[in-house]
């Protein structure tokens, strides 16, 4: 498409998935100083519908129906586990379920994982991985005794298959890995890294956060075993909603991960004297599960399923593309680089720019009205969700950072950044 | 007092508490049919200021701060810990976590506390403990090598400190035990516990769900270690709050836990390469926090506070006598007998009551207005929640009960229980 803000209204008019932005709060004011909120891929919007779903859990379901509740809740973290398995995961009945947080499922499965490879001592991980998925692999490793391979991948351009099939041989274990990069958005080709890996008698655990609703997992498909990701992105579940944690239908019987909570248990409330994993994917539930916050994930993962994942993705790359397309035309020559792969076949749902003053251009973004998210050290990360970002949106949004790059308005703002997300 | 309905109405205009009462949701019925609610030691009840706070966070700081309202939310876990040490728990600032769930709070714990005391291979756990103490026990173990040695406790009584002191010697890494027996109420002698293990060089890791909010913990002045604790029960927090977990200021450079996530690392939003974990108790955290269930935990937490622990337990115990003098009274004819403490001293806040058909009980008890809860094999467990339950309701329920026995109305309800809480 050409880059005029007519061609961009135009691609709104003709989007098929237009009226889910109305779903959403926050979406109705349509002046030009209206927030451009581009960080939906941190912590997506609220879903109209949510704040009465979360109401009738919190005043009739437990104010009213107290314990008597816990008929119907026990079975909600499988429940919407199979909505978000068959509506946006591609995944089956049972294979998937709500439970903890990302960094804890990580932690569950990857142990399970190890326990089902004995005798083999090597983790592989990215080198450019989020935090968390490196910190936990070298957590398990460091108490298990194990070596991790850390594969570097180009910090714009992700992983190089070439490079990580170097890595594998007959003593990797596991190989945990991000489906989408958290500061690139390169996107990972999940069906061949689970041949590679499988060719070595290795497993791998995804981590689906930065794409799941956003990006098609096609778990069934790929011939995924593992899988985690986290709800309160492109899943729209709320601030720290629970995370979701997939195991393929073959393999639930031979894991068993290492928190032996009761809500793990067969039989739970026989309470029996030894600990005996459920049957199926319940195995890997640990504690009660958070009823309240549930309520939410709901709502979002039913809008996504709603929508359709493909048409999700499609979306998203049309308005990456937008970005990508907007930055080389206008911000190109105030030193800004596109830090995202320009395929949009390899990209996901956001993109990253790189300019040496990106802290310093997201504060001006942000009194501008524009939330973009800033990643260390140079990186500006423009998540355009697709549920309710349009492409007129996107285009103000970038027309906004041309004026602030333009004005030289960033250069008053601090360098050093304080401790904020 | 004595054991008439006028005696009990006496006892409540009296009560310093009473006026808590109006503070929860569903307590302005006082009519002769309604509902007695007595399983709030299971999930206690809806305090009248929650859905706003719910409301407030999902409505304005998610769907309109969206994700700047971070900066705050990033410090709840432990700002709403501080209130529940110095509130509730007679514990520290610093010293108090808001996070996960108490299973995965327990194995963090336990782990860290295993790896403190390297070359000692026993931990000590209660047989009668409730069941995902046991479990997670019992799965630390396995993956560590351990040897359990599972202490037997009075099924009534609770534990006698002259067997576990048998049990404690210089094989034991940890003891792991519950300050308030799940079903009969029994307590537990925190400080000489504490002193017996110290002497015998282990740690001791508490579990305070079952009297968290009812039972004074005096952390600090027991010199306890490490706890954790369950927030949905007499704190009110909602159906599958997060859990607390407690690391005395002492020991937490000390103590590494095992699942290394993003929460837990020092200058978290630098993203550093390795994983090195955060000053003081923020180091126990894992994952992104879960801000909406927060909300409702900070409330229940705050009207604890408020109401002063030793307040709420005096009645904890004034209440629980009256059903065991109640129980004597009217029910030892009918087979019932207390399988409780009798000392109130030694009494948490729930009570438990033994009857060949403690089952059906439950069930007739349920469709006469009354909520116990029952817990296998034949014990009917009553949690008289001193923040909103009256000595009259006490009164009554335990006459409704009478009632079912003497009328033999639970004889026509099912011997097998189906899968509920």
């Amino acid at each position: 498409m050409d880059l005029t803000r007519a061609a961009a209204v135009a691609a709104d008019d003709a989007d098929p998935l237009a009226g889910f932005r109305a779903r959403f709060t926050g979406t109705d004011d349509d002046g030009p100083d209206r927030l451009l909120y581009l960080d939906g891929n941190s912590l997506g919007r609220l879903p109209v519908d949510t704040p009465a779903a979360v109401a009738r859990v919190v005043e009739q379901e437990w104010g009213q129906g107290l314990v008597g509740s816990w008929r119907d809740w026990v079975e909600h973290s499988r429940r919407i586990g199979d909505v978000l398995a068959g509506g946006v995961l591609g995944a089956r009945p049972g294979e998937v379920l709500i439970s903890d947080t990302t960094s804890v499922d990580l932690y569950k499965l990857l142990v399970a994982a190890v326990d089902a490879r004995p005798g083999r001592d090597v983790l592989v991980c990215c080198a450019d991985d989020f935090p968390t998925d490196r910190y936990i692999v070298a957590g398990v490793a460091e108490q298990r005794g194990l070596t991790v391979r850390q594969v570097e991948a180009h910090i714009d351009e992700g992983l190089d298959l070439a490079v990580l099939a170097e890595a594998l041989d007959e003593r990797v274990a596991v190989v945990v890995l991000s489906q989408v990069a958290y500061r690139s958005g390169a996107l990972v080709d999940v069906p061949e890294v689970t041949r590679l890996a499988r060719e070595a008698g290795a497993l791998v655990l995804w981590d689906l956060s930065h794409g799941a609703g956003a990006v098609p997992a096609d778990l069934t498909a790929s011939g995924a075993d593992l899988a985690v990701g986290c709800t309160y992105k492109h899943l729209n579940g709320g601030p720290g909603a629970p995370a979701f944690l997939y195991v393929r239908r073959e393999l639930q019987e031979e894991l068993r991960q290492p928190i032996w909570g009761w809500f793990g248990q067969r039989d739970q409330f026989a309470m029996g004297a030894a600990y005996d994993p459920a049957e199926g994917v319940d195995r890997f539930a640990v504690g009660t599960p958070p009823v309240l916050a549930m309520a939410a994930v709901e709502v979002g993962v039913r809008l996504t399923a709603e929508a359709g994942i493909e048409r999700v993705a499609a979306k998203a790359r049309a308005l990456t593309g937008l970005v990508v397309d907007l930055a080389d035309a206008w911000l190109a020559g105030h030193g800004v680089t596109v830090a995202s792969p320009r395929d949009a076949a390899r990209r996901g749902a956001h993109v990253s720019l790189a300019h040496p003053a990106a802290w310093q251009l997201t504060q001006a973004l942000i009194d501008r009205g524009v939330v973009p998210d800033f990643r260390t050290p140079d990186r500006l990360r423009l998540g355009p969700a697709p549920l309710y970002t349009r492409f007129v949106d996107v285009w103000d949004a970038m027309d906004r950072l041309r004026a602030v790059l333009t004005e030289g308005a960033h250069a008053g703002y601090p360098t050093e950044r304080s401790r904020v997300t």
